[in-house]
């Protein structure tokens, strides 16, 4: 088990694993109360966009582990990162070319529970997102990956163009979905290959598009513009399935 | 534009809607009034399957535009639902075999969002829901469906089963998604076909699965059970284009 949710109780706890940069899911607070301390608190967590919840002294009493909480729990993310490394390594382990699923800034933490947990069935090695704009592994992420987020490993990468420029070089090659491309059936997408999937509202940025071998489309025979990106993202993902179990 | 959603306020309105048989998606009820036109009131919510919130008076006043609510808002979808036979014609104009798909229970909006908006690109002629139980077309589908409700017709039985063996006489067939079936590369998906979506966390029921010809299973190369409900949809769905465009 890579992951699980932990509470943090008690003022100072708190405040500190807001100062530290740990990812606050959600921050229960005493309803009512608005001492300094506790104010200093909700600030740090609006601050972080973290959910707060006011509620009655017997529902922290009920959640509290400690019987300390002073009036404030907090639920926090203890994922793991991998490190792309790790991907490779999980690959060779298996005795498979890479399949490693590369996410340029998603944003709807359900779209990448989704894909984790697609990447997970689809037989990809890793998933790596950005450290920047993107959604991170949040509990959100957790839940919605179905429990992916315990086997497949996520790295988290500064650069997604120099990551793939990296990976290259270890003879990977990189195909991402947007329309314009070659319809994927027709592509061959054996060996070792890097599933790019761009933002949920404006696709793959152009930068990381540069990087890529192919442009990969998937036909559209509709009115509207484009799938779900999760979606997007199974449909490309067992095209590259099939073409590995052919 | 063929959805919005709009709230009815006041008791005569919510129950003409109940009456006219317009689809109410939540009832929100003055928490502690029993009276009988309330009674009246939740009495034809129970029977259609709607939602009902008890709420408090503060809620109510915040929630009504007219300020004349007496303690009844219901929300209601606009949308125009299609005839199964609607879709058929929508196939027939377009000179195409029939391509459905039938959901057998889909719970959250955003799933049955994502497979509208799957099954308008994948060039599926139309939607089949059952009326009960399952989530019907709120504003979250609406907008989870990236327009796609505007093109796409979605039709509303009370049985599936029943539509299923309708369906057969007009001389389509049916494929469900669920495990231990054949690998869906393995069948012939081409022709007039039905795609069968089960609920989430069960999967297509017994009674549903019964009356399909083929049960059809993505591969899974991992470690956890099952894809999203919207994430399988587009692979299977995507799997009948493939075929369709050879």
């Amino acid at each position: 088990m890579r992951y699980e949710e932990f509470t943090i109780e008690g003022r100072n706890a708190v405040m500190e694993a807001f100062r530290s940069g740990k990812t606050i899911d959600k921050l229960f607070v005493l309803d009512g109360c608005h001492d300094g301390p506790v104010n200093s608190i909700t600030r740090e967590a609006r601050k972080n966009d973290t959910i707060i919840n006011y509620v009655s002294k017997e529902r922290l009493d009920n959640m509290s582990k400690t019987g300390k909480h002073q009036g404030v729990i907090a639920y926090a993310a203890a994922y793991e990162y991998a490190e792309v490394s790790d991907i490779l390594v999980n690959a060779r382990e298996k005795g498979e070319a890479p399949f490693v699923f590369i996410l340029d800034n998603i944003e709807d933490p359900h779209n990448l529970g989704a894909i984790i947990r697609t990447a997970n069935l689809a037989g990809a090695h890793g998933v790596i997102i950005p450290k920047r704009r993107a959604v991170g592994l949040t509990a959100t992420v957790a839940r919605t990956s179905a429990g992916a987020l315990n086997y497949t490993p996520v790295a988290k990468v500064t650069n997604i163009s120099a990551t793939i420029e990296e990976l290259k070089k270890e003879g990977m090659w990189f195909v991402c979905a947007d329309m314009g491309g070659e319809t994927m059936y027709n592509l061959n997408l054996k060996g070792s290959i890097g599933l790019v999937i761009g933002n949920e509202g404006e696709g793959v940025s152009r930068l990381v598009r540069e990087k890529c071998d192919y442009i990969a489309s998937i036909p559209m025979k509709g009115d509207i513009d484009s799938l779900n990106a999760s979606v997007a993202a199974g449909v490309l993902a067992y095209e590259i399935v099939r073409q590995r179990m052919m």
